[in-house]
């Protein structure tokens, strides 16, 4: 899971009722770190990513909020901002404790058509998220992920993680994304971990805004730009797991953190870290598949 | 006024009472406008901005929301998309009129110490500008300028437009900038227009967070990449209104928008149309220093 790395929490908070389907998802890290991002869908929905940029002033960040909800759902952040500064974390601006703007670079997913129409997060999301955040948290239909979709599949949220040396890496996916982790010609998963039967997929759904969306993050000591490196190398995780991917209806976004406790002495160790983002991004996609579970005719892998 | 520019409303909505100065201008264009951004300061608080990227799906804005209030702020940008989808105004998502997206990118400024702690614009603060919205709009201290600062002036909103032929540019900027629009050793503004006599400058703040953010308009026919160039274009305008331009701690972030009634013929028509950009957005700053009153302590260019 993505809180093997020390100081990363994560929380969710979602409505499953009727007429609702969709939550927030909150990767929390009150020690802050070093944050970059990577957008590569054709349709992405996002909040303060410009500030992650290597040449601006701001390098750490607090939160990164995931939100169903599409546009509608960057309101969440506002709720994880208040959580945020309601315990003086952020950036200072002020001579007193409290004066803090907490840095909550966000990304949301399509969902709108899994709930009744304006039934989506608003703030109260985004703060309950941060309120349940832990090292243990839930996978699946949950949080962000609970309106999601992957090509005929149910989506959600999935995990992984994997140790480099005295580096961890770990990665959580909001998985929604308009492709298939299924090939519909063989019925086998594009990844082997997914399952190696051959399944049969329902119709596909056809066109649907969708995407994919979020993070990486490290023990490692990284520069902005570095980190950035891993937000890239995910995406190929992403490409991995899911065909096609990064579509024009995708709105796919990767952010990653680094919370600077374990040195990193050379390029080819950054490059080790990177290739490990790309699978453990690609692992949390097939966790977020596997852990799914049906909601209404939205049918979940390990239901077939 | 940018409201020259056909389509093209603004609107603002700011408190200015004890413990409080600050606020929010909305650029509306209900028809809706193709959209593009450039942010070349150091510290930007932005929204919605990556979906502007050429390349990305979404081509038509709705809104553009300029507040005050440092990262808080953002949350304006929700009552900016609770208005328009009141209006069936937006993406379509979905087979009914309602079921829409507002498309609503959004940068903030830095006015927090110009208010007591915690009286930052929210949601309504969005959606009052989005129903005062009109062609006919008050510059100086109000809206997203109300709490502004440059250098060790008053700052404020202003707005100035251009004919090049049969197109129209028009431009609005918050102008809250780090630099100084007067050259403190002559006491001359670096731009005439502002005035041609020296004026003696009140002791500069120093360290502070600032930000100049607005909009350049046009009636052109532009692809969202030659919208782009307009964005960039404005952004020399800055350049030579404010000194030093593009800190650190201002997060200048420029939008532009095309209505798309004028085509435009060649690589040389657009280029005027960029020079004129460049100008206006100039123009605008002088306005908005201009137009602006003096608040508590901090002493309007036009009180020396």
């Amino acid at each position: 899971m993505i809180t093997e790395v020390p100081g990363v929490l994560v929380g969710h908070s979602h409505r499953l009722t009727e007429g609702w389907a969709t939550g927030t998802t909150v990767v929390l890290v009150p020690g802050g770190a070093v944050g970059a991002v990577d957008s590569r869908g054709g349709a992405p929905g996002t909040r303060e990513t410009d500030l992650l940029e290597p040449s601006n002033l701001v390098s750490s960040v607090h939160a990164v909020c995931l939100s169903g909800g599409s546009a509608y759902g960057l309101a969440a952040a506002d709720g994880v901002m208040r959580w945020l500064s309601e315990r003086n974390i952020g950036f200072p601006v002020g001579p007193q404790p409290h004066q803090v703007v907490p840095i909550v670079p966000a990304a949301v997913l399509f969902d709108l058509d899994m709930s009744s129409w304006g039934n989506w997060p608003d703030a109260s999301f985004g703060y309950s998220a941060c309120a349940s955040a832990a090292a243990s948290f839930e996978l699946g239909t949950v949080g962000a992920g609970t309106g999601a979709r992957t090509g005929s599949l149910k989506g959600g949220v999935g995990s992984a993680s994997v140790r480099v040396g005295q580096h961890v890496v770990g990665a959580l996916a909001a998985v929604n994304a308009v492709g298939e982790a299924v090939d519909r010609a063989t019925g086998l998963p594009w990844l082997p971990s997914l399952g190696t039967s051959p399944v049969e997929l329902p119709p596909f759904v056809g066109s649907r805004l969708n995407t994919t969306i979020g993070v990486v993050a490290t023990n490692a000591a990284l520069s902005k730009a570095e980190c950035r490196r891993l937000a890239m190398a995910a995406h190929d995780g992403l490409a991995r797991a899911v065909r096609p991917a990064h579509s024009m209806f995708d709105g796919d976004t990767v952010f990653a953190l680094a919370t600077g406790e374990v040195p990193v002495s050379s390029p080819f160790e950054l490059d080790a870290l990177c290739t490990a983002a790309a699978e453990v991004f690609a692992e949390s996609i097939v966790s977020g598949i596997s852990e799914a579970s049906t909601v209404a005719d939205v049918k979940a892998f390990r239901d077939l």
